[in-house]
């Protein structure tokens, strides 16, 4: 981490009480930034007032947001995480009925990883852990992350790139870190996401760009059972924008060009 | 909050990468303390252990534990809370390899309640939110508590004591802060929590007096259709012992003797 600011201070230091801390109650986003400027910034705005929305918890002015991303990483590439939480608390879960949020944006390097994952593809396996479901916080970047992080922990670098997760109906949601697409009998899909995951900023870029490319992607509950009978796959988040998938739970996949297509396109934006 | 250890070292400084924050990527007890001493310390203890063993997370020694929580209250009749996290880490859900815990203790002032929540009974009715359900996270004390949020936005205390909250299958898990036990067809039940809700230690102090007392207390699931034939209900926290419920959903509920008994035994304890 290069630079922290704290409610627009810069500071390394949480009070306990934190309500982010205490309950995990707040928002996250991670922003990839280039030159101090976030890439899809508005939308992820949109998926934070949504948050916002859902957890009644006030969000700050996107100009406010805009800038401080700026400051946290002002020059080359970089990512940016904003936490937002319902700031410090008394003991007990009742939201304070003034709750003043913190915010915590901090700056990070560019992660270094091999170009051969993008351009040969990755190893994807389906982890253990499953994801409870639950309407009320899915779709939304929330802190509360335990299951990613126990899922997360099921593998070593380098076993494998990503883990899908399923619910507890046996339905693909995606990877810990990222939306999943699959192509099934010659159509591209995504799963739902009303029950649980994360509704992806470039899983929406994504299916906006295939959109315009004629491809249409559909959202479907996808069993884990129908993956054996997927002919390409691909997985996308804000920073790696899409990975084509080489190998699922050890069997080989031919690679879809269309991964290389969106990222040419995005590099271009 | 009068006084905060971290690490052992008082301060009100928490590092905004620490997990706890990022991902409530760990664990908590609430203790009810009296002259330092924290009453069943040990059981406390064994939760916290078990919680660990789920999250792959080492606990500290007992003995330092009960040492801070003492530091954290010396006197009196207190509550301490203790936050043990992941610590802190990279960007990313990935554990670190070798973490190394964040221990947050905490003493507060013991809630002041009108006494006529235990003499007369409370109020309880069922909350909209539900528990999703993750038999990998189910009975511990972990971090991720946003569904108790949302339950116990739902209320201003004026409305009611406390929330009711049940999972995806409608069926009773327990309270927002506590657990439920009801008096149905003559036997007295507690719902089984195996996929949601947290394991309480008053639970355990409950079900082993009224053991002794010759009385079975069952763990089944429960329907929240059944709560309509429940002849009795108490609800169960560390802090508070047992309440009565003499108000369930707006109709009226006899008190039962039972928590009126296991509260006197409690305060001799």
């Amino acid at each position: 981490v290069t630079r922290v600011l704290v409610n627009g201070r810069e500071g390394r230091a949480i009070d306990p009480m934190d309500r982010g801390l205490q309950y995990g109650d707040g928002l996250f986003e991670t922003f990839a930034v280039q030159d101090g400027r976030a890439r899809f910034f508005d939308w992820h705005v949109e998926r934070l007032v949504e948050g916002g929305r859902r957890l009644a918890l006030p969000i700050p002015d996107a100009r406010l947001l805009r800038d401080e991303v700026a400051d946290a990483w002002p020059r080359g590439r970089g990512v940016v995480k904003l936490i937002l939480t319902r700031g410090i608390g008394a003991r007990g879960y009742r939201p304070p009925a003034a709750a003043v949020p913190t915010r915590i944006v901090s700056g990070h390097e560019w992660p270094a990883r091999d170009s051969l994952l993008w351009s040969e593809g990755v190893r994807a396996g389906l982890c253990r852990t499953r994801l409870g479901r639950n309407a009320a916080l899915a779709g939304i970047k929330h802190l509360n992350r335990l299951e990613q992080v126990l899922a997360r922990a099921e593998w070593d670098d380098g076993a494998m790139d990503e883990g899908l997760m399923q619910d507890d109906r046996d339905r693909l949601i995606g990877g810990t870190m990222s939306n999943v697409f699959l192509l099934l009998a010659g159509r591209w899909l995504t799963p739902v996401l009303a029950d649980c995951g994360v509704a992806g900023i470039m899983r929406r870029a994504f299916r906006g760009w295939a959109a315009e490319q004629g491809i249409a992607v559909m959202e479907r509950d996808i069993a884990v059972a129908d993956l054996a009978g997927a002919s390409a796959m691909l997985l996308t988040n804000s920073l790696i924008g899409a990975w084509p998938v080489r190998e699922l739970a050890g069997g080989a996949l031919p690679l879809d060009p269309l991964a290389a297509r969106f990222n040419a396109w995005l590099a271009a934006q």
